[in-house]
């Protein structure tokens, strides 16, 4: 039977990984990355995710309900359960929900690993320049739910194993495979050796979303609401908008994305 | 010429609606909102405007760029200048970009005023139980950004004129006309009295969104993203999911709500 392991001291070293999680957001942790609360402790254990758990840190009031999560798991890694006053000391900040762990980044895939060969049809997500979590996060939902194969993203666009990133994607995050590439102009090379239409979803677009017969293969780039995309990609991408009424053409981009994923997705879905 | 009015004095009773913003949010008004930076100000003076302001607050290093909203106003409120340190002095915390204003907030229109009469088109939001400031300022931004006539609200659903709820609308929480009225049963009877075909978004729908022609009179309704629309108004609805992929059912109701109003809005938006 597996049995977790109670500490009740803030310094005990086994509990290094979960020191300062707020200071060391800003700094990164060397191949690691933080998981809290129990809806995505249970996707980081499902048989979707992508990454490993290195250790489990629990209140022991939690580990009665989440026990299942170890009962028929080979190679699981150390629970930890330490009462929330030790937790939060631990962690530097309030831990409520009492459930924490450590995931473990482990290499990154090339982003030409992640998707389909053509011919089969593939739908990729390609996010340029996008620094803010909501909206990584909220993208890697969508795209989640609109059966994405991937997400690429270019050097700028921010980590989507922040921790806010992961909440606000709702796990998303540990499930959809990503991979990096160095800029925007690196992703349409891509999508040019991989047979992937590169569309721009910008409200300049020449062509309504609406009026588009969804691509096979498609790659579906997005910029920061403000800039927006770079030129030099949309010059070389169909430069698609969203109809909007007269006088306002302002969605957040998390959402202008799900407009169009859920448009090419179209016939992929489960009806 | 308009004359701003220069206040050093925290204690100055005329800024006595900008004290203590962040424990007044809690409590209501009294007939009043607050409205936060340059973007939401502009828009709160726009000719789309549904309220008023009572005064307006910069830092006097603001006055320059922004006075071309008093310039050519009739019935202009004062404006009054004072420093960023005594600005965060009376609102309680740090007001970085230095512009605040009070809006008025009038009488709340009868839901039914909101929207034209039969048999003319008509699109209109009605959130139940929507308690999430960020949800319900994404929404607004949503209804403007598709052409809504209106939102309606239930008793539950929070403020839209709370300042978070504000921001996160890109301000259409001042230009979108809303009503409350008392719960989801009571926003039906409006959509019977008033020929609106109510359809409930809902995972669990019978029909995809897809598949609907859209009727040319709709009440869109939008629960909270756990519990979702109460029974008893999805029984009176026509209920209708988005489709998704297969072991993945959850977008943001904002998102949700954005891509079955794109769907809804569809002819009557600029192409």
């Amino acid at each position: 039977m597996f049995e977790p392991i109670a500490i009740d001291d803030p310094d005990d070293p086994r509990l290094a990984a979960y020191r300062f999680v707020r200071e060391r957001d800003l700094v990164g942790r060397q191949g690691r990355f933080i998981v809290e609360g129990e809806v995505t402790l249970r996707l980081l254990f499902s048989f979707s995710a992508r990454f490993a758990a290195e250790s489990v840190l629990l209140a022991p009031e939690r580990w009665a309900g989440l026990s299942d999560l170890f009962a028929q798991r080979a190679g699981r890694p150390p629970v930890y359960l330490a009462g929330r006053d030790v937790m939060s000391a631990v962690a530097g900040f309030p831990i409520h929900r009492g459930v924490l762990a450590v995931g473990l980044r482990g290499a990154e895939p090339a982003p030409a690993a992640l998707i389909p060969p053509a011919p089969a049809p593939a739908l990729v997500v390609g996010l340029v320049g996008l620094t803010n979590h909501d909206n990584v996060g909220g993208l890697f939902r969508n795209a989640a739910a609109f059966g994405a194969d991937a997400v690429w993203l270019d050097a700028e666009t921010c980590d989507p194993l922040y921790r806010k990133a992961i909440r606000v994607s709702a796990g998303a995050a540990l499930t959809m495979p990503f991979a990096r590439a160095a800029s925007g102009s690196a992703l349409l090379d891509l999508a040019e050796r991989h047979a992937l239409t590169p569309l721009a979803l910008t409200p300049g677009g020449d062509e309504t979303l609406d009026a588009l017969e969804p691509p096979s293969r498609a790659l579906l780039l997005l910029g920061t609401e403000g800039p927006g995309l770079p030129d030099a990609v949309m010059a070389r991408a169909r430069c698609l908008r969203i109809a909007m009424a007269v006088g306002f053409d302002s969605l957040n981009v998390a959402t202008a994305g799900a407009i169009a994923l859920h448009h090419l997705a179209g016939r992929r879905l489960a009806g």
